[in-house]
């Protein structure tokens, strides 16, 4: 039996060296269940090394049961082979196999792509690195060693209590320390709020059609039910909503996603009535509200009824989706599930990049990143805006000034899917807001992401797009 | 009506300081449901300001629908009070209660313990905070800006890559990077992989009977049953295993947790047979599997069975539980479903930390932490046995020269929640076995994490320990 093995004798572990090789050759095949292994003593005097080294060598495969080693018999491969598992037949398992080959799968454009219009992405060029890099630094250089143990499930103290200061200034939110909980973005807000929901009885999450679509299959994956619910000029329409039946609902009020509309007085008033009747919650997504470019931002939702509104936000348009960084301010009761959700689930976010954002927030850092990232989205805006409005103004753009997409309806002859297509064909990403339907039809309309072009960039998109709907 | 409305000229932005005050006012009841504020003449004029000021600042209240401006009416406070809303009274909530009651609130030591020695937590002073500050600095000077976009939620590539081949030459494992999965800890893939076995038609989960006791109430919370299977001398009972009639196992073959044992060869082959047999799952929880002190690891159970173990890990007993970074390497159908669930629950871990990670992997920095943490926790090791070998005779240490614990039968007379009680009197945190046993009583012993002491505290911690026994 030629085994093919070869040692490094340079480098030393000489019998480490020959337990790896072993376990290549059971598992390349070249030595097969139930064959008989040489002698120790014979091994050691091909391979020219000491007797020893073969006996430690197998004493470890032996402990990792690769090979048996019995009274009588010598040496053998352990008698089973490895065999490929049966892969699952359920449901659940097709459903995670489409699901996987549906999904966006990381940061790559999609090919041919020039122009990523696509929404929900910041400028990621405007990350600031030199100031994280600072942070980190100072962070490690302060933090007691024993903040670096199991972190508090809920987020660290610091971050929670800087957060409530940023969003009392920022959002006009009501908030305490003790009923902020640390989130893995918003995302994981929205995967945990619907089950504590069943918990507690309910059956149907109202959501507003259209709704981001990225955020359906995750709610669907919760078991809850959604009932889509229209928005008009107003925001969602609270009547239908109560029509629902539905005693929760996942809004966002201060620009909706995808139309851009602000939730008005009126149905505010409306909404947090409604909350107050039937003891419902109210899951505020304050996804962009920190980018309002023609006025002071419209406070949140929570700010009015923070007993009724669990407000959920991140650092995803701000700074960067990759940190996995978000908050929840929930009533005490959502506080204290939200808590134990995280406790039995994941035990918490990265304490260093929490400590971090601590820093940026309390140092001010974060606020003149805010300002300055307002001021660059407000200029990529009004570029975008003025250049579709002079190419295409058959094109009604809806919504307010503010966060990082423009909702543009298109004329009725168009046919949204070819308008998407055509599109990327010639090198521009959009995305159509069919997919982020729910149950409602509506007039053609696509969703602009304008957040990571330049003016100049912009102005050529728009021409390529302006084409792409003129032949669609 | 007085408003006790105070404005600081010098800081600007006058009407968002009058809206915030007004808000105030309304938070605390110094203005009520329905109470009708001043024309903006009169406060502008009682203000000193101008009357834009305040146009500005109700419009932006009625905008976030704390003031209604109607025509003849004139501007009055919402007509809606802050509630408190009525806490649940289901189960469920009453559970998170006593959860949230229950919980180690995180980072700070019980009051009164001067020697901690709780099992589970490396030595935190010795994380490297000046090589992670400047891998830090070096991922954020290379990193592509596309890196920083919404990731993989499977992990980034790079530590995907460089974990494959830490895996393969530290724990003899078969990797490959397409079925490793970054997990928030081991204790996300312990909340996940219960939860699709559930889909999968699974109904039990066995487990080693004593195991960790976090693990506990994460497994049941997944909403499978557990059946506990008793742990001896050459680890866990495979027959016994077998007659739960469970097709899913957790497992701690490297080195059991609490008790040491290392699961025998002739278990090993028991177990893999067992999994081929009944088409079963075997979860290897590798918590600390880089730290063995009288010899070379047994490779992990996964590198004999790649198609029925999944294999888990993490940088918390390495690095620090802070990260919340861990893995899991899964036969492909798994892996499948891992990403799915991390796709539908948080989009994965957060990117800065992953690269960090992978670039102290791929530089040797890892590698060479973790003989300095192995040649200091081995000295420890020795330490403590040295002291309670010549102290406390009586007392059995378990298990093999391995990880961050050791596992001490007490003599029989010991009532060991009185010695744990005792011991936390005297200043020394340490842990009993019981809350650790599912089903199957047996012998009374402590737990006991001697990673984050020195040798000279843990002989003290040793003497007090001593008369803790002795007086228990």
């Amino acid at each position: 039996m030629d085994l093919h093995v070869t040692l490094d004798r340079a480098a030393g572990r000489l019998a480490g060296q020959l337990a790896d090789e072993l376990r290549a050759a059971v598992r390349d095949g070249r030595l097969s269940p139930g064959d008989r292994l040489p002698s120790s003593r014979d091994l050691a005097g091909d391979l020219e090394v000491s007797r020893g080294v073969v006996v430690t060598a197998y004493e470890q495969l032996v402990a990792e049961g690769f090979i048996l080693s019995r009274q009588g018999d010598g040496t053998r491969v352990a008698p089973f082979p490895a065999v490929r598992a049966p892969e699952p037949t359920s449901e659940a398992h097709r459903r995670a196999l489409r699901f996987a080959a549906g999904t966006d799968a990381g940061p790559a454009d999609p090919p041919g792509i020039v122009y990523d219009l696509r929404p929900g992405k910041p400028d990621l060029a405007s990350f600031p690195r030199e100031r994280w890099t600072a942070a980190v630094r100072d962070v490690l250089r302060e933090l007691p060693h024993s903040a670096l143990n199991y972190p508090d499930p809920a987020g660290v103290p610091a971050l929670r209590t800087a957060l409530a200061g940023h969003l009392a200034r920022v959002r006009a939110a009501v908030t305490d320390p003790d009923e902020i909980v640390i989130t893995a973005g918003v995302a994981q807000m929205l995967a945990v709020v619907p089950r504590i929901l069943i918990e507690e009885g309910h059956r149907v999450l109202a959501v507003e059609d259209p709704l981001g679509h990225h955020q359906i299959p995750m709610i669907r994956a919760t078991g809850v039910e959604m009932a889509g619910v229209p928005v008009d000029e107003e925001g969602i329409d609270v009547g239908a909503l109560a029509r629902t039946g539905a005693r929760a609902v996942l809004v966002t009020p201060a620009h909706q996603f995808p139309t851009g509309v602000v939730l008005s007085p009126r149905r505010r008033a409306a909404l947090v009535e409604w909350a107050r009747a039937v003891d419902a919650l109210i899951i505020e997504d304050d996804y962009d509200g920190e980018f309002r470019y023609d006025r002071d931002p419209v406070g949140c939702l929570q700010g009015l009824a923070p007993e009724r509104v669990v407000l959920a936000g991140s650092v995803s348009k701000a700074l960067s989706p990759a940190l996995r960084l978000g908050w929840a301010v929930a009533p005490p009761w959502l506080a204290v599930r939200l808590r134990a959700a995280r406790a039995l689930h994941d035990l918490g976010s990265s304490v260093l990049d929490q400590h971090v954002l601590a820093h940026l927030i309390a140092g001010g850092d974060h606020a003149r990143h805010l300002r300055l990232m307002r001021r660059k989205y407000r200029a990529r805006r009004d570029a975008f805006v003025a250049a579709l409005r002079a190419r295409l103004p058959a094109v009604r753009i809806h919504g307010v000034s503010a966060g990082l997409h423009a909702y543009a309806e298109l004329p009725e002859a168009c046919e949204e899917t070819r308008v998407v297509t055509r599109a990327a064909e010639l090198g521009v990403a959009i995305e159509g807001v069919t997919p982020m339907r729910v149950r409602h039809p509506g007039p053609p309309a696509i969703v602009v992401g304008y957040a990571r072009l330049t003016e100049h960039r912009l102005t050529e998109a728009v021409g390529l797009l302006a084409s792409a709907i003129e032949t669609a």
